[in-house]
């Protein structure tokens, strides 16, 4: 968590946040740091879909026991008396990346980790969805006779390239616990079994940047995640395999704010919240500043 | 083609466009049908992909030989001396359906015809792509080995499920020409290996729309095109090919518009054409009325 101020982090923490109350320490913390009696807002990155009708988190069992209510925001809100923002965190991360990364117009931005996420930007503005649930990336089917994702479903781009889809598959090949960390180590000292795996997973988000490129016509691509700290491997690969599945020239970037990227966009949030939204998203007709 | 107020088809008239001199004869005379000295804008929905930034159709040779100019919208302009917008024709149906329509803010249109063309909207703006290309749903690869495509790649939507990649797959299997629509009355009277390759066809365009949704959370399907007329045969096997691909609520609907849905669209795509766009788009910063 950080204070910002038109981009710039004025103090920051970072812990695992247990319970709401921790959650609610750390924010004082923070706001004392910075000499701050009160925040404009608070914008929340919630590792999950959210309901942006509401703020409510739709999967609270993903998160720790003491964080299991879905009113994050009603809650900050009550203890804050500000203006509160709940969003996905791959969303809130593209809109880090429009606001303070390339600041493309037309851009998917993908988080590449143990899942995926992604967060669309079409004409400079964030695609939500019905009702927020938009950009997820991770759960196209790409194969449907594929392994099982976490979700439920089979063939998901997740299962196929995300760091716990690919620590499975290197399980069953080598017989042995390998991460996808150590994996891609391997593939890159050129292990021949662990760069198969790679490259089955880099077909598979190839295939799907292809796809996002067909239908909405991106500038740009931009990854953010663990795996972009193997970028040289993966980036040939994904695009090697995206070019023949798409009719147009197709860039891939990472985002220059690194882990960053999604502190200043739940610092930008507020700006980008549909004025559609309903009743608990409660700050949307108030502007900070 | 057709001259239009708000929506009221004033008159109309339809003819195989060979040549633009022919347009332009065409288009006097509905102007003269509905006693209209000039028009306030013209509306072209291209058979192709259209750049957008300058209203140039990309890709002339698909046009018959006397209209292979990429400037219609220019010529169009200089000899009616009003604003003239040129847009693909399925994302040009997608504002028909958007305004005149079911009117949802955040859909997807798929013409389900010959080939397979579509446009997003989210938001209740048009997803129109860095250069006008977006909502090439047709040309999602759903297969990366799958049959050819007619835009030079394998496995697209289209090839797998458009009137001509089936009419391709019949004959295959049947050893002698059988169009798409004779395929579909096959199927509806119980032919087993028709009822087969048809079922196929559902079940990519089911992964379609799975896909769409876990990306863009459309509270609606939209379809449009001749497959729209066997729409009980083809609408279930759909969803139930969609349905475990995606984790939420899917619905389908066919547009209420008919084939007027293009028209009604084309008199309405002034609303829509993003500022941004370039020279040619020319009548973009004046309204009509």
């Amino acid at each position: 968590m950080a204070a910002l101020e038109q981009g710039q982090i004025k103090a920051r923490r970072s812990f695992p946040t247990q319970s709401l109350v921790e959650l609610k320490v750390g924010l004082d913390q923070v706001l004392q740091e910075a000499s701050w009696a009160k925040p404009q807002a608070i914008g929340v990155a919630a590792a999950g879909p959210v309901d942006m009708r509401s703020g409510q988190l739709l999967n609270p069992p993903n998160l720790p026991p003491g964080m299991r209510t879905a009113s994050v925001g009603a809650e900050l809100q009550a203890t804050f008396g500000c203006p509160v923002y709940v969003a996905n965190d791959a969303t809130t991360a593209a809109i880090g990346e429009l606001e303070y990364g390339h600041k493309a117009q037309d851009f998917v931005y993908i988080t590449w980790s143990t899942g995926i996420g992604g967060g669309i930007v079409c004409g400079g503005r964030v695609v939500w969805g019905a009702t927020g649930q938009a950009g997820e990336i991770g759960h196209m089917v790409i194969r449907p006779r594929g392994p099982r994702c976490g979700c439920g479903k089979r063939g998901c781009l997740e299962a196929l390239a995300g760091g716990a889809g690919l620590a499975k598959a290197a399980r069953r090949r080598f017989g042995q616990e390998v991460s996808a960390r150590e994996l891609v180590t391997l593939a890159q000292k050129g292990n021949p079994q662990a760069l198969e795996l790679v490259e089955t997973a880099c077909q598979a988000m190839g295939q799907a940047v292809a796809l996002l490129w067909e239908l909405l016509e991106p500038e740009l691509f931009v990854f953010g995640g663990g795996f972009t700290g193997s970028w040289d491997l993966l980036a040939p690969r994904v695009l090697e395999a995206a070019r023949p599945l798409a009719r147009g020239s197709l860039r891939l970037a990472v985002t220059p704010l690194g882990d960053d990227v999604g502190l200043l966009g739940a610092s930008a949030l507020w700006k980008h919240i549909s004025p559609d939204w309903g009743a608990l998203q409660t700050g949307r007709v108030r502007t900070p500043g």
